[in-house]
């Protein structure tokens, strides 16, 4: 994951938009000295993610606080589970409430809907995936808390891996052009992905020697003829507008990732509740 | 809205996520003084939020890049509409994507979904208001889309709203004391909103001259007779796990605001896409 | 206050104007290891603010600094006395000396002063506040100083209160049209204050239903009168060229808060020496 | 002066303070496309200083923002002059004007103190220098505005001027040792300044040569007689309490040097209104 | 390359580093309107790199800053030869000569050392590649360096390429249970190095299914071993202690990537001045 | 030094550069409380320099990391020479290697080149200084290896010293000119260097007062005859390509400072490795 410094950067980010310069309830009437304890509990089926960043919140804020973690990271929960006890001042308490649950309840969204995507997909060949569909600062987080749904991760920016899309293609003259001209300065590390939207694209592309194949938006049995076609010689990606209905079907023509921009782009979260004793 | 500069910040943080150092397709492919034109169109119903930020990304990297706006901000679109037509360099417009439409589908989304609710309760004394349960960094900018989507903005901190929940209730030994003691400090321009669980907990932050109390979780009979005490002497605020379904009914008990923290923590991103000419 | 973590970056930033990066005399001939203690005396009579904050500046500096206070925040003080006794490395006391006095002198003035004001009304309905008439940068600390010297805070930003001044009602048309307008899309928790220039605005502004109503530059006979014409259903600030001398008077008029730009725009550093033993 | 856009930081920041997110009272109620003039008029006697600084607010909002200076940075004003006259939106205008009058009031008042002391020396062989009494995050505007008001800058950090202090002459055994352990390693751009408080030490100060001697808090007889002293082999600073009441007696002594902390650190605000037209 | 803002904040880093508040040189007796015309001069053989960064240090001090390229970004230089002609305010020229030098040479630098090693490897299978070894803030600017001057990028961080070295194999038990302990979670983007020592290591690699191979340190008759054992199926960078002396040597090998620290941690800045006409 | 948290600012940017958001080799198959100890050796001959900083970056990243110092800064090494032990979790000290690695390297490399150069010049009158020929964000680093090698520093930018060059002087009229214009305005804390070409320009400069004076590019009898004409009443500056070669006949023409750009625009690196037990 990302360095701690820079978790706590985002951490602080979220704790000054939220607390400004004061919190005018908790600052004018609970006692400096006041100590509480309080718990994050469950309110809903899903697993846990983003815990040791939402404790982060009140250890930025009050060095005395303490916690117990009884659902660590990756915990499958349901309603009335307790997931952490805290200990720490009241005040901190109160005022790290919002941001801590923000994040808790976000991650563990991300990773709850990544979970189900991977028990359905289970004894498949198919990993599960995320995209660059992701929320403005957020996608270092995001991305990890799809790890922690047990999914892995697609590229994480533009830097760290090539993907040749219909308008690199156009602009080339084709597929075979396209792969060429890139992978004449493409560093030996990076690895070269080709979007296909048929058949023959993906055989242009498996014969240009793309590293992995997207096939965008096919339908299952056309994935299936993808598959038999590759035989092994490159990965096959399945994207577009995969559901939680369509996906086990998916997963069954064989392909190696099924990328679900959902997970980052349209995230639940999950209700988790923060109670002061 | 925030400062222009401000809202670059935002963006300018996405764009580093996203880009790194280098888009090892783009870059090494696409020549420099390659132009084109793309279109961002709608593919799904909704409202248009965002649009002047995501123009705002292909700005900051292309001085060159103009755009025609077709359907300006608030507006509402079906499937197929074109929002704006843009025209830039072509490396730049590949570049930029992700993230223009990252922020655009995300901010649609919560506008969209703040004017659904907002045409359910059409006609009733209520508003729609967010809460403080938004996402790291974006707060301002998903506070911003529920006032596109027709909505109004619930406190922005903790800073500029006093609340009184449960906790400071207890601290406190009762809700009279508990305003008493935030009133001797707070400054005349703050309200202060009391949090309340039944009727006689209504009563007694009335009394204690609250400005706007709280129905915590109410059913509707309650709020109704919570409506019919206060009848104008305070805002009411209806809050607590309200849905598209129970909304219209919660409005009906004439309440003053109903708001829903789901517009900013569950965000279903609005489906617009960007296509290159 | 501020959380911790902000006001480091204040003090940061004035520790790096003040140090650069190095201090050619102390590092050049004051031993690494050696150690000494030191005390902030008063040389002026006021009260003590900004002690932990000047204190703070030693411990980002030097992580085996500690410190006894004597006179804590809010303290009265007069010359001779002792605020707090220092200990720890002889360079970075040194180091932090000017960075640490500069910004005790600084809110130590501004609470001080606060507190004459304070002082002044006593017994009258009048709270004293502050303005947005700050310093930039040190905004949050100014109106923390306003607080330990007794006084209230006005509004924070233009984001947590709404003021209708001359230029807004007559671009709307007059006082009516101007709150009718902004009520529209305020939110339920903002305050409405409106600026008034004699009895007939005030009456417009009450009837209008402004929460809070400022008389702006008014004589105090002036101010009685709207004092009574409002006879408690709406707040009353008094503003504009209030000095020590005229205080009391305006006090004495009835209205419930008097706002004095002076306390944070013209400040008189408070004289406080740092004397290492 | 600082680059531009360190400026820019400052005022960036200073806007955010104010601005946070919205403008409850403009946003709400002043057309997007509405437009006025306006105008900086000074209410007191005075130098005028940030100027452009405080120009520069409206610009960072509003890029269609013009202005005509009318009594350029450094000009003499007195009540009713008109300094600047602006032109631009009207949401901008009013979001900008409250810190770009802090700006414009802080400096104008340093600067002018600064020229009212200057005033006072005339005619004499005494500089009057600024201190590191400044407050933080604002030194160098700070430092700028004493040079507009007819002021020299003395060191502007620990890093660019070596002054032994008391604390420093007694670590090392009295002002010959300190004096030699420093020149051993400072660099040969860096001069070097000996605090003395009496005659016996500006001969020791003078004997191992001390570029600059500071006379702390010395009465003028004795500053008399260590100018003879001296006769011109260093540069002699007068420190220490000096008033606008004391300062032509001190000139008179024949010192080179006047510093000043009550400049910088104890601001009078100069009187700056702006009116929309 | 970076995105233009972000080589905009090294610039002003850099800046800030030189002119910290005022050019006290330039800044007292340059005219504030006087302009004038300067010359970029090679003043050694290599190849130019990182002129608009150097241009644009001047763009960011002065908005009327002009420049004509003479010898764009991967010139062959020689000594005289008059790279770029500049026009602008003197004060801003002088005040940016030493950080756009600064910039210019140390870029030039890297790019004419990569391009002497490329032409060394000339007609062989080798591709020059740079490593992490780069300097604190530089790194993309320094990859960048290397890509004009006829190289390739390594991994640019530890994000994006997975590399085993002897530690990790160490801590796993062996390259194969190493390599399948990083496969199971790694992403399908991300190519997965294996560090070896020698011929059986090579072996233990390819069978793994390693997508590069490096040969650390190892002779070139080894490596020539290693090119004929692997044949293809795995690509082969050679790596360590690689001289201007050795490198045509280990090209010949048939190594498919050589890569050199030295090209970014001991860098000779290429000799190019500017003057003033 | 620079204050701790801006060394900290530094290693941040360094770590961020290299992890970006995970180590993908480490983090999937190191445990993560796995521990291991490791050294720092030397492997050529120098001067140990920023071996603090590079324990830092193990510190920032692991608070349980502890290093036992066997070579502490400014130790002369030679291959073998164990510098460093230091113990951890496994996991950050394979994520933090090259990044303390890159920052030792570079520094020691800085203070290993000047320590050469100044005892070639030992014995002599002469100081080594360094120049502002710095990489973009690394001055303050660079210029304390300078220190820890034996060198001393030139000034640290434009602020904090006056040097007049060519085009100033041009700009003035000439040399008497262009010092009396500076020293007007000219703070008294700071120093005036004035550059020259030949003895008239060495006469002039001494005439006008400069307090020191730099000859660029002289021949060893010129300088020689400039030490003779000046005889201590300024100091003088050798400066302009001088190599360990010709620096000894430099040193013995009496000039009182040898500057050398070298030292830090053109680094070779240290030869230092950690190695994993």
């Amino acid at each position: 994951m990302l360095p701690q410094f820079k978790i706590d950067d985002v951490i602080k980010t979220a704790i000054l938009e939220d607390i400004n310069y004061i919190d005018t309830t908790t600052d004018l009437m609970i006692p400096a000295d006041a100590r509480t304890t309080a718990r994050f509990m469950a309110k809903a089926e899903g697993v846990v993610c983003g815990l040791e960043i939402a404790l982060r919140v009140f250890q930025l804020l009050d060095a005395t606080f303490t916690a117990r973690i009884l659902m660590p990271e990756g915990s499958q929960v349901k309603p009335g589970d307790i997931i952490a006890e805290l200990e720490g001042s009241t005040r901190f308490l109160l005022k790290g409430e919002r941001t801590a649950l923000n994040l808790l309840q976000h991650l563990s969204g991300i990773a709850s809907a990544t979970n189900r995507a991977v028990k359905i997909v289970e004894g498949t060949n198919a990993s599960i995936t995320d995209t660059r569909k992701t929320l403005p600062g957020l996608r270092a987080m995001q991305k990890y808390a799809v790890t922690v749904g047990g999914g892995k991760n697609h590229r994480f920016n533009l830097s760290d891996g090539a993907m040749l899309k219909d308008n690199h293609i156009d602009a080339a003259g084709g597929i075979p052009q396209a792969v060429a001209t890139v992978r004449e300065k493409l560093g030996h590390m990076v690895k070269l992905e080709v979007e296909t939207r048929n058949l023959e694209e993906v055989r242009q592309a498996l014969d240009a020697g793309a590293d992995v194949i997207m096939l965008d938006n096919m339908d299952c049995p056309t994935m299936k003829a993808a598959v038999e076609l590759v035989s092994g010689r490159a990965l096959l990606e399945a994207s577009g507008g995969i559901t939680d209905e369509t996906l086990r079907a998916v997963a069954e023509t064989g392909v190696d990732i099924i990328s679900i921009g959902a997970l980052t782009h349209s995230v639940k979260a999950l209700d988790i509740s923060m109670k002061i004793q």
